[in-house]
């Protein structure tokens, strides 16, 4: 049984566990004033080619979101996210907990525009109200689609005029870096986003996300709230080898290359054999809608989600890719969707045949 | 400059590596349901000899303090801790963070007593104070001090006359229980105590602490708990695979014996040196109380905390040992007071003359 | 100008103020334990004809919401409510605040039924999500409609069949029994949720909601959350003195059948002049649909909300009565439309004339 | 049985009720915006004599304290009151609720000092404790003290120079303010702090705080904090209506006037009666240090706290007075004081002479 369930099922690519085994018996600082997490952040700063930055290493997504924006927003002010945005469905009420209503705007295809923020403005006229300050989007999103240059500019622009805070969780910024279809790059998101961070754990890393904080005035103070989050790790030398070993060359984006190469594979495959896809995602998650009499021979050997029912006989799958994707399993999932296909078809044909 | 100052300066037991090396490719599940979280929890439970007991992974200390305080309280009531808890001074108010009130207790030596714990119940009599519910002990204590069966078998009993939660933070339980004057077993902490968990950041892991809930009525929906608190990893299995090196078979409590025995070499010649100590502290950390010159001489070569001021000419330090001290460094560490020290004396000598 | 704006306008119905002077002078115990809070909860109990429950005063709708709801939840617990609730539109995330998700449900007509409630709990399925456990209902809903009695019994079915707990905000209650379409007693409540509360503020009172907890596992130690959210009065015989009064005899019922009938005339002559309304709305608010000329106009003399347009031409406005509604405002009201119409009537005669 | 328990043992004075009843029947804005609280706030504020602050009107001190506190501080900050602080003891963990550790300084009276505060801050050294940030006094003190100008202007200096907030709890300001050892004016407070509120529950209003805040960047949507924690009164008018009377005059300040001399009666007989005081409480709460034969006696006619046990013989009582407080009831229980003396000698001396 093969997984495509998602980006997390395997370890950190081998570089990263190579880089602990050498590092492992110096000795250095704790709680992330460790040698390893300053050359980290550094190389990452280079990398976005600004030094104006705070960069914390955190050690996954729903941590990193509740301690930014907790840290970020007063006791009345509230979240904007469209409506599958990862904090408002899959963290377990996390923001909520810190006292933040999350506004939701519903949209298709999970991402938001400043037309929606403007309507979120407008239906919260006084203190009766939460006051909406801070925009949540998602890159790649939820459901695998990305932003692009154009549109992350309005948004940018509508916050700034509106003085709203704009963060983007980055859980698989590799991989819409990393998109064909990309034209951001990571030094854009530094000015055009007030704070981001950068996934590892679903990129490579054993966990890891490098949280980016560009609007000076969210800057202050920032690891009291990582201390009284609880992420703040003792030995955080652990964040910073990881980092460090993605960022000392091209391998964090080495990786998300390879993720979306296997997604193309059988986004290209999937379509030729004419289905059509709930979203639009050109990235390391695609939901393909499939008949479900396949699913199910599809299931025999390979474990995802399945999405949606779109209708009796369809359902949307997701199919997720990563670093650690093998070329032979999306090559064996192919053959066997169109052995798959054979078979249904022929069937089918018995059917009408009999009819 | 090697360093005493805690035991979280280096990486992992070596073990630990080769475990996340030899697993790496497998595909497992996430967010702690994989095999190896499993297999490492029954493990435990095995070395605890119960089953009727719940086990969570996470990833440090103060994460997992703050999740299960505020997962077991009501918000209107408090924990009572010694004025050394963790919880109260180094946790940047994480408990209070999640609405709870700590209530302190002064002790010397880091340790309550059930006189203690009467005491703070005698002075909240009513509605208009916070409701004291939960009891937080720490063994080891932040202090180097531990509790032995006699004295937590009393906290137990009144604890469970009076209705109280006993939660035990052990962050460095393995040195407490292979302390030479440690009489209790790890089953007699799921006997004695509601909740407890058992260290593995300080004592050979990069990261990860093991909670053991042993109280029915606090597991209920525990895991949307450590979601919220972002607590559940995607490749929970980092966790898994590290405690299930621990206690596949004696090697946490090997490193906690090997920390203890560093403790010891050190305690012992500094006291035949002829200095006490601030604390009775059988276990990985000492703190020696040196003239203020000693220290300054030592610190050429050796990195720790200094504790407290004494008096003018004196102040205590911190020794922290752990699974990775290595004995020639104990050894050139008491070398080198021995030496300071003749030294230290021909002065006081030349000054004592010169008198 | 007189005001249809909402049912808080004026002060307090005179026999409150009379009775406030009268026992003024007495001293008595403080934090509602006075003697005025004890015999009006009796009366309360004995108007409810049951004895098992407990009866708390608090001073606002939103104070009582969220003391009850931070009180009844676990951390992870969310609430469920229509998208018109008070708590999830006009209370500034003071739930969120003390940490809970609210799942909102798109609706008509303000009222949830199972279905509605079944569905969000089918899409809550793991701990990555909050967990559903409370629903909030509202009666009368804050679009004026009302719960029937089987409406109501079915929601309480599916809650018990769900182990939910059932909180009806009864800001409004007193319209909505009073309501020519009511068939729910106060007693009913007691039986089919499991804490509600009788709203005095918008029925005559300065301030005053009286929590009636019905379920015996969501009263203890009550009185902790009261005073933690600030909502013990030090001279709590306000609250008492206040719900005395308007429960000694019929008083409460008296005045909300006062405002319902205001309401009620104000509904039949709109209706008769051939105009619709936004909501079935049997109670003491009515959103009557009007061509914006003749909103323009009666805005000269009286004040009221705009509340939703609904086309070009038309928008709906909100009217409100109260206690305190004076008839002969009332007929005014309705004289001055009438004349109004006569004269946008002759306008577009004119109009069409012209045409 | 006459009460000299608390100030809150009446009602209103009459001024107030009347107050009430002849604005009955106006219909005005609702949550603070009413033409009674606007006035009330413009009175305030030229008594204060000046027009750059802002105030708003609470029903409690509790809810006042919390909605402040939680409005002024980011998560990661701690407020640091007297171990006598109202917050920290009385109010049921209102400010840990809102996320806030209080750091609690032993004092003797009830008062900090610049030398306090420097030693909180001083053992706040890094990220691993919370950042103290608001200094939390309280005039009068919970045991009657009361600051002098210059200790105000120390502290005020002291919080200036270090960044720290200062907030003064003013439940019992009125008595403060009308010490004899006073050296206050109302005017002086807008200049040393930054915010303070004027308590008038226990000073004639049936209800009612006025928050004065002074530093410019604490007022910012503060009305949006008050409408989150339940503090909008939908009747803000209640409020309104009892400050302007209150300060249409001298009302509020020979309110507190009369207390002071109710209670200085009581203190100079009990003096002359040879008996000491726990505390030098020049205000409307004395703390006799009396024979515990003498208290059980007095209690059979006067009801009031037993405070503290002093020795085995003695306790403090506490002894409350106020705007209510009837002159024949202090000289009665002067008398009673002194017959109960009389009988007390005798006794002694038959039990001297059987000895």
């Amino acid at each position: 049984m093969y997984s495509f369930k998602n980006d997390y099922s395997e370890g950190a690519h081998p570089r990263i566990l190579n880089a602990l085994i050498e590092s492992n018996f110096e000795q250095d600082e704790g709680y992330g004033e460790d040698s390893y997490s300053r050359k980290a952040i550094d190389l990452i700063k280079q990398r976005i080619g600004r030094n104006n930055i705070d960069i914390h290493l955190f050690s996954g997504g729903t941590q990193t979101n509740l301690t930014a924006l907790s840290a970020f927003l007063r006791p009345h002010e509230a979240a904007i996210a469209a409506n599958t945005g990862h904090i408002l469905v899959h963290e377990t009420g996390a923001i909520e907990a810190t006292g933040h209503k999350i506004i939701s705007i519903e949209v298709e295809d999970g991402k938001l525009n400043p037309s929606h923020i403007k309507a979120a403005l407008d239906a919260h006229t006084d203190e009766h109200m939460v006051k909406p300050k801070l925009v949540y989007i998602s890159n790649t999103t939820e459901i695998g689609t990305i932003y692009k240059k154009d549109e992350l500019e309005q948004i940018s622009k509508f916050c700034k005029e509106n003085n709203l805070i704009l963060f983007k969780d980055g859980a698989r910024l590799g991989s819409a870096l990393c998109s064909a279809e990309n034209d951001l790059e990571l030094s854009d998101l530094a000015t055009l986003v007030d704070a981001f961070y950068i996934g590892g754990t679903k990129n490579g890393a054993l966990i890891g996300e490098a949280l980016v904080i560009c609007r000076d005035s969210l800057k202050e103070d920032f690891r009291f709230h990582m201390k009284q989050k609880g992420a703040l790790l003792a030995k955080g030398r652990l964040l910073g080898i990881q980092f460090l070993e993605l960022f000392r060359d091209n391998l964090y984006f080495d990786l998300a290359m390879h993720a979306n190469k296997m997604a193309g594979l059988l986004r290209d495959e999937i379509s030729k054999a004419g289905f059509g896809f709930l979203t639009h995602s050109p990235s390391n998650q695609i939901f393909p809608i499939l008949p479900n009499s396949l699913i199910t021979e599809l299931q025999d050997k390979y474990s995802f989600y399945i999405w949606a029912k779109v209708d009796s006989d369809h359902s949307a799958i997701r199919l997720v890719t990563s670093w650690a994707t093998k070329e032979e399993a999306v090559s064996a999932f192919i053959m066997d969707m169109k052995k798959a296909l054979k078979c249904v078809d022929m069937e089918t044909e018995v059917e009408l045949y009999q009819k």
